[in-house]
């Protein structure tokens, strides 16, 4: 398993880029599709070789990856409400009145930063791999997924 | 969702900076916020664009974000217990006697490294998003957090 | 816990390099050790200070870290089974028939991407950490690791 023909590059004119993905949800475990969307500010930043960093903002969300098919879809929301069930007692919910309480500790569990390297200006996915964005909290949200390229 | 006005720097003094954050904590789940002391790192190196990255050096720790309110807090201690349980048997502990076999898996669960872009010198957070290490181990420990900052 | 003695580089000469950790796996929660190959990409592209970042292509795998003693492997394994079950139903199978829903679900939750800042041309892992691919599918799998190291 040692690599071997390691691609390497002296980054004189190294770049960094900003950018932001905005995406209405419904809320209530939304599961979003923003490959296209990411993929679209990679074009923008015309980077080829490098990193692109995605972080929601906010805590009542996360992202990760999968094959975004709607049965495993519903197979992912189904796992996550047996993990942490929306119906039983939160503290949050208690204190606070918000009834989100599971929304924050599955935010939580799931993460809320991905990072997929760039060559030749696409990201290194598997075929049935795409990038989405969860939403649990308990009602519709406007989101903001930042995008952090950076690279040659 | 397509993105637009990217915010570009061409980097030419792209400075890589490393910092260390120490905590003493009490195990058993403790959950920390240290979100300050990230932010301390930030403004030590100078940097204002670019990204941090957080990795907790052990086995038996692990980074996330939430809002850092104690009734949450608990919730997610709650999940956590109710996941990967204290007081089941796991090999680890009838091989090595350690007792904590239960804090491997929950270290391995939620995972070691967190990345959040930085703009203007600030994390790119939401209003109600703490950056938390989560001590699992099964007595108090003093924990390194590696910050390793890039960007210009 | 304020941070002290940062360490800066000004990087003028900027690096990134690629490379693959390619791994046969048997499949069926498959939990195997890369930090040697890892290691040997790190040294391969003489990046001294900066970071590694790991993803694995494809939807039915991950990344984490865990110390890799068998117990404690196993504990990870039996934690991941009752969290999402091999033998309940699952949409995807249903539809696809491929019998590996469960294997999309874990991916998923435990997640592609796992980055580590590297010092001295070392990873700042912990004494008993070690860097692991989880082969999720229910069947073996030639995988293939994308490595990204980007430093100085």
């Amino acid at each position: 398993m040692v690599p071997q023909k390691q691609h390497q590059i002296r980054a004189e004119g190294y770049t960094v880029a900003f950018d932001t993905i905005s995406a209405n949800t419904s809320g209530r475990t939304d599961i979003i599709d923003i490959t296209a969307e990411v993929e679209g500010a990679i074009r923008a930043s015309g980077i080829k070789n490098g990193s692109v960093l995605l972080f929601i903002s906010g805590s009542t969300a996360a992202l990760t990856t999968i094959e975004y098919e709607s049965g495993v879809v519903n197979d992912l929301r189904m796992a996550i409400e047996r993990i942490t069930p929306r119906d039983i007692d939160y503290e949050h919910d208690r204190r606070w009145g918000d009834g989100n309480g599971y929304s924050h500790v599955r935010a939580a569990l799931v993460g809320a930063s991905l990072q997929i390297p760039l060559r030749e200006g696409r990201m290194l996915l598997g075929t049935w791999q795409q990038v989405v964005l969860l939403d649990f909290d308990n009602r519709p949200r406007k989101r903001e997924v930042q995008v952090h390229l950076s690279g040659v």
